[in-house]
């Protein structure tokens, strides 16, 4: 059995916490938390919570330790932090820092001589595999990642921040023209504004400047501006009701040319349509930390990513069993 | 640079020729033929032809060597004998016999000390790694691989053989009810009927009786009996003109479930839309070369698959520029 356990216990950590229960292989060991532990409600009333405090003293009980911080602040700090102690698995996806994280958590790991894969998820993760998988196969070709219909955490946060607003959700939305045109191998030069349209719902305060938000809204540099923005505002009720989920996804396609004058064409394309961004997450994490328990075991140490790691190590098969039923 | 023979000069052994040009730290050293080698054309002119007696002699001159015979009769014995003189690579596509060849080879590549990889291509291969990280990351799901729409040599070659053909094409279609079906995650219970159907042209020979021709390709067992078949006679002239291309792809799809209960459904859908099956196996095959003279060069041998082989190694870029532009 692989013992994990979770540093973190937001969404994300509540989403490995109900996927550990789908591998017969692994255990939880528990939550580690900053937060007074006797306040925190788990998911399954039977799974242990500790104080972060309390985790140091627990390195022989855990093999990997998969951190459910976020990138912004806790990552770059925790992650080389617990990679002194563990073997560690995070999702840290700020993707142009994902450079000096790596070597930050790849020198802890390798002085502690523990495993550590960094930037695991579906983007940075699957999608980042994909563009790999396909840009070395087709090496004359162009790849296009979009993303959606999916929610935008800090898209809806930043509308959430303006006067005026009570609550607001935002989903990304891939422009189906665009992947149309991407798909005919057009190869098209596609502007921010013609691969996504954002999609905004928005719960105003009784009384409050509808034009005013809504112009504040579209206007915002950045995020809404170099987008079209559609806006409806609804009740609180209906938000709660019709857009509770957390879904998202989207598609890493690449047309390439073969043959001695390019005159045949491909296409390669990988989706994802998820019901739940976190728990898929968290699935894509489980795997990976299976992946670290036995490389480690194996001796190896450092800092991976899922471009490192052979597909096999993910799977609880053996060899001789994936090649018989998978390959 | 990478030095590439090529074992084998049919349609894949072409594609090989073509591809090799596409990639800046590989060269092409020959064709080896069975053939007298000035009989052989190749695409290119100044390429190399020897006779497969040669290849012996060139062990030093060559770092990976390209199998591209067949499956049935010529890489059962052709890759374990390579593998004595050179790393190699084949593309293996009789599924049932995979772990039978992955042991000669395996056995015959650990004596020499040399490095082997089979199955690459799409289907085993790129297909086969899509199963496997989806299935890894949705253990709790079902995966449906459908193919086409394109050529099946197989079933072309079948109704060839009957009496009063003069040439036929078949297209394996993936029926898109069934594909909808899965996509909308309602895991069917597909039939192979209900998967694919078989569209076939034909072209008869002058005062052929087509129905008895129709019947039989309709009745055929295995190859069409238990699929909806459909027949159009056509004129040599127009086979010749609508259906020379050798195009091919499929759909790997998972639908799976996370959460408390598996409240939640994700999709993740891979597929491929090929003009050129020979051209695309060996542009697959071109990158996994590139894989295998690396890991060889670190001293791994023996017998691997796709789903052994780190993305990485596929990709002519370092590990820290992939981080950097493609993670």
């Amino acid at each position: 059995m692989i013992k994990i356990g979770i540093y973190g216990y937001g969404n994300l950590g509540r989403g490995v916490e109900c996927a550990i229960r789908q591998n017969e292989d692994m255990t939880l060991v528990g939550v580690f938390t900053r937060r007074a532990p006797e306040t925190v409600h788990t998911i399954f009333p039977d799974t242990p919570v500790y104080h972060v405090d309390e985790a140091a003293t627990m390195t022989d009980a855990i093999d990997v330790m998969i951190l459910c911080g976020g990138s912004a602040t806790d990552l770059p700090t925790q992650t080389p932090a617990l990679a002194k102690l563990f073997n560690v698995v995070d999702s840290f996806d700020t993707h142009a820092k994902i450079p000096e994280h790596f070597e930050a958590v790849d020198k802890a790991a390798r002085a502690a001589g523990t495993l550590a894969a960094i930037s695991v998820g579906w983007d940075p993760g699957l999608f980042s595999l994909n563009r790999l998988y396909a840009a070395a196969v087709l090496p004359d070709g162009q790849d296009y990642t979009f993303w959606g219909k999916g929610v935008s955490q800090g898209h809806s946060d930043a509308i959430r921040r303006i006067e005026g607003v009570l609550d607001a959700k935002q989903y990304t939305v891939p422009i189906e023209a665009a992947l149309d045109a991407v798909r005919s191998s057009k190869n098209p030069a596609l502007s921010v504004r013609e691969k996504h349209l954002r999609d905004c719902y928005v719960v105003a305060a009784e009384g409050a400047d509808k034009a005013r938000i809504e112009a504040e809204i579209k206007n915002m540099p950045n995020y809404f501006a170099v987008y079209d923005t559609t806006v409806t505002f609804i009740s609180q009720e209906e938000l709660d009701r019709d857009h509770k989920g957390i879904p998202h996804g989207g598609f890493v396609i690449r047309s390439g040319k073969t043959g001695k004058d390019g005159e045949n064409t491909h296409i390669i394309e990988y989706s994802l349509k998820l019901d739940s961004n976190p728990e898929f997450t968290a699935s894509v994490i489980i795997a990976y930390a299976r992946a670290v328990a036995r490389m480690a075991a194996e001796g190896q140490s450092g800092c991976k990513t899922v471009l490192d790691i052979p597909p096999a190590y993910l799977s609880a098969k053996s060899g001789a069993e994936l090649r018989k039923i998978l390959l």
